[in-house]
């Protein structure tokens, strides 16, 4: 690139998100849109050139317009289309809202409840990012402002028929989402059968957090019932990043999946990224993946 | 992130690899190792903090000794392995050597004739890059330092089985290459049945390129016979990275896929992207890239 680029870069039109090593940028354009620090973290709206808005948390990319459909779609899709009897769903983060109006579309889903740390992030996302918390609202949904660590300790055995932890990266509040303490207690609050789905960060940018969460998973789950995916995600760092569905004994997420049931739902609500093919491809792993998790 | 964190990714320890909107830097080890403005582009090799090193054009990242298993495998094997009676093969651009590497692990072939147009890239990689260029004195390899887009042009008729166009970005030398006459002519050149595999760029950081080059390929080989895939490639903006399949009425790159041959290939050579569950895999697209090529 040329020197006036870089210099573009430099200055605080951008957002960079890095491990020290590697770094993304986005251009910003105009003013920000939101921040405030709140009793766990920096919460912040940008406006980009062309991903649409952007929420950051701690200047790290939670997600931008243009691009998060494909990590909503794919952390709720890929469990409810495999297991499309699930009633009562438990979701752990999802500030943004976004896992939630992806949730709703499934018809026999009853209840939710929605357990998010942060007050901050959801008022930043129904002001600011209208068509990403626009289930927020949802009669089925049950939005608790609480630490989801401690949700899952006091929670009854045998509960849930879905649980989706969408969390940030494993540094703040997101930390004690990456322990087997934590597991275990989801464990025993599914239903027998019962399905997870966990942001399994990205087996580059976060290699070691990657490779531990996969190991903890399989101590609590058994190594048969865990399963790992991967997704296109191209404003995270490295763009490859990684889901995991693990089950209490229950469905295959690939043997189970219903591809017609799939394929007409993609078309009646018009996803962005999901759909039976990506379903199915998405937990195809390179060889040098299989064998960091082997 | 932190400020420090931001101003050392100002200074001249990264490479920064932009769009103008979006951006990938690479922080840089020790001194450049290769620097050479050749009469077509600026040539470089670096040291990366965990990535090993890495070969730029122009400050675009090229490849990574840790990722560029990905771009070389599936650029190779998705042909190869889909028709496995391949003899002669044109190689156009590929200067570091890696398509060569991996394309010589197959013994069916027997002459791969490679179109480099800059000898500043081949002497690069051979010094610098010894794990990727380790083909490049193959006897089998007949490597020419000449424009590819001419040496299609006075090429036979119906002379190659399998035509692999490994370019960098539409910029530069590498702009012709993107052009509908430099298909015609790759198509002439190929056997009935013939096959030829394209680095298609990026689906998002450069959107226009990858549009415009699915409808060329379309025009001159016909709609049923292209077929776009996706490879995560983390060092290249987005990680999200498209090549395209292409038969002159030949094999379909899933269909004709020897399951089983795949699998014993990879065992055999330890290949670390690549492997058949991934090959297939790699051709399910994302609905809003098979909307923006529909």
């Amino acid at each position: 690139m040329h020197l006036e680029q870089l210099e573009k870069i430099n200055s605080t039109e951008w957002v960079t998100d890095s491990n020290g090593n590697f770094a993304i940028s986005i251009r910003l354009k105009g003013e920000r849109l939101f921040h405030e620090v709140s009793p766990f973290q920096t919460v912040e709206v940008f406006d980009t050139y062309n991903r649409g808005r952007m929420l950051t948390i701690d200047r790290m990319v939670m997600c931008t317009e243009a691009d998060e459909a494909a990590y909503h779609e794919m952390i709720a899709h890929v469990p409810m289309l495999t297991n499309p009897s699930v009633k009562d769903v438990l979701v752990i983060g999802a500030g943004d809202g976004g896992t939630i109006r992806e949730l709703v579309r499934h018809d026999g889903i009853e209840r939710i409840t929605m357990v998010e740390i942060d007050e901050a992030v959801v008022r930043a996302s129904k002001e600011f990012l209208p068509t990403i918390s626009s289930a927020l609202e949802h009669p089925k949904l049950n939005l608790l402002i609480d630490d989801g660590i401690k949700f899952v300790q006091n929670a009854d055995n045998n509960c849930y028929d879905l649980i989706i932890i969408d969390s940030s990266d494993p540094v703040g509040p997101s930390e004690g989402l990456f322990t087997k303490s934590f597991y275990q207690d989801v464990y025993r609050c599914l239903r027998p059968g019962g399905v997870v789905t966990v942001q399994s960060e990205s087996p580059i940018f976060h290699q070691k957090a990657f490779v531990d969460l996969n190991q903890c998973l399989k101590q609590v789950f058994g190594v048969e019932c865990v399963h790992c995916y991967l997704v296109f995600i191209p404003m995270y760092p490295t763009g490859m990043w990684s889901l995991t569905y693990c089950s209490k004994g229950g469905a295959h997420p690939i043997d189970n999946l219903d591809n017609e049931k799939a394929t007409q739902f993609v078309k009646q609500h018009n996803l962005r990224y999901y759909n039976a093919d990506i379903h199915k491809a998405a937990f195809a792993l390179p060889g040098f993946i299989q064998e960091m998790i082997s």
